[in-house]
């Protein structure tokens, strides 16, 4: 009995997805830290689709496009830019494996909804296409993006995001300064106030760190400990390899 | 010929504002650096109307307006809640003052958009109701909620604010720290992307900075200097008691 109930699954995960909270950390050049584990996680693969929508720092779709590309070529893997397709759906349809990098959540949220991309975009994740995400790239692929750090300097339509984790990311996250003397919440307390009005849980990424996505099965990977923040429990510690599939 | 100029005038604006970076500095009590600015301001008025929908750390409304009331008794004023009167919108018409304190702006700007209070709190304030904003609480006297530090837990219909300083306001504004090894964006790259999308001036208000706006009269006071930043400009520096009136 155990094994029809593969068949009767109509919804069988395939997915497969890295989830970064940053692409660059402190001391080393863009992807350096991850290059090895991008080596294997693209094995086999010869072009990657990037979509640049994020813009960090507001940069063109063309050169953050060549940024990523010579980011990629180190380990042989060419990029294509989403803004360079006449059909944005189709080539997302098509794509060998998909990169979406950081910039504004609200920007890339906001872009992704006005192309009605996140449709489609789900689809081919659950379908298996290999995704990588690092900061907003990241954050999106939660329930929503409630929990992004960034300025909401537009106004999207929606905050939904992909859904293709049953958690939110907050990347980047940062412990709390003890020697500060700023007035501004802490991270955790703005996590916190997220959980007055939502139920979500969120878990805090720290620089270094991302999940790697096979299927049902989500690990923490890197060399540090992820928080995990659930609404009305104490916030605890998440060791690098847990798996957060409870199953 | 200058004289007439007055009565031609149809908007004549008579605002009373003080709008703080923060309620709270390092190492002093709630409003404390402030409350010999409050006692001049409030000359004469004996009861304050209070809306405590920014809820900072969640708190409830009930909790909010008992520390308020606890901080301004020192100045021997009473603090009513507006979420205590039945009917919001003539509880605003009728207040000898107003304070919006600090919290989460975008739970403060949804409930304010949900119970459509915005359009009542301009008209107050431009017919001279006096008026003290701390952080979320000046956040909303610029043209928009675009430039704000928070986390987007709620999803206000609207970014729109009260629109009643020709500029927007980031609060708790903070310096980029040259030591960190964090690669989160630093806020000045942040207001730099706001401007990629948004033409609209960005003062950086420091936590022991307000402005006092009397009129057309907008003058930044406190020890330190406010750092403005314009679209496609470099950012300067404001002195004290500088006066944003062109005029």
């Amino acid at each position: 009995m155990r094994s029809l109930h593969i068949f009767e699954n109509k919804n069988i995960v395939m997915k497969k997805m890295l989830i970064a909270s940053t692409s660059t950390i402190h001391g080393s050049g863009y992807l350096e830290y991850i290059l090895p584990t991008l080596n294997r996680f693209f094995n086999g693969i010869d072009e990657v689709l990037f979509i640049p929508f994020a813009r960090p720092s507001g940069i063109s779709f063309k050169s953050y496009t060549e940024r990523v590309n010579k980011g990629f070529s180190k380990i042989g893997i060419k990029i294509v830019g989403l803004h360079d397709f006449e059909d944005q759906k189709k080539a997302i349809e098509n794509a060998e494996a998909i990169f979406i990098g950081g910039g504004n959540t609200f920007v890339l949220v906001n872009e992704l909804h006005k192309q009605n991309l996140f449709p489609v975009l789900k689809k081919v994740i659950e379908n298996g296409t290999p995704y990588l995400g690092t900061s907003a790239g990241s954050n999106i692929t939660g329930i929503n993006m409630k929990t992004t750090n960034d300025m909401p300097i537009i106004y999207p339509e929606s905050f939904q995001t992909l859904d293709v984790i049953p958690f939110n990311i907050n990347a980047h996250y940062l412990d709390p300064n003890p020697e500060s003397k700023h007035q501004g919440e802490t991270r955790e307390t703005r996590i916190k106030e997220f959980h007055t009005y939502n139920k979500t849980p969120v878990l805090g990424l720290r620089e270094g760190s991302w999940l790697e996505v096979n299927g049902k099965d989500i690990l923490l990977k890197g060399n540090l400990t992820g928080r995990l923040f659930r609404k009305d429990k104490n916030p605890i510690e998440i060791s690098p390899d847990y798996n957060f599939n409870p199953m």
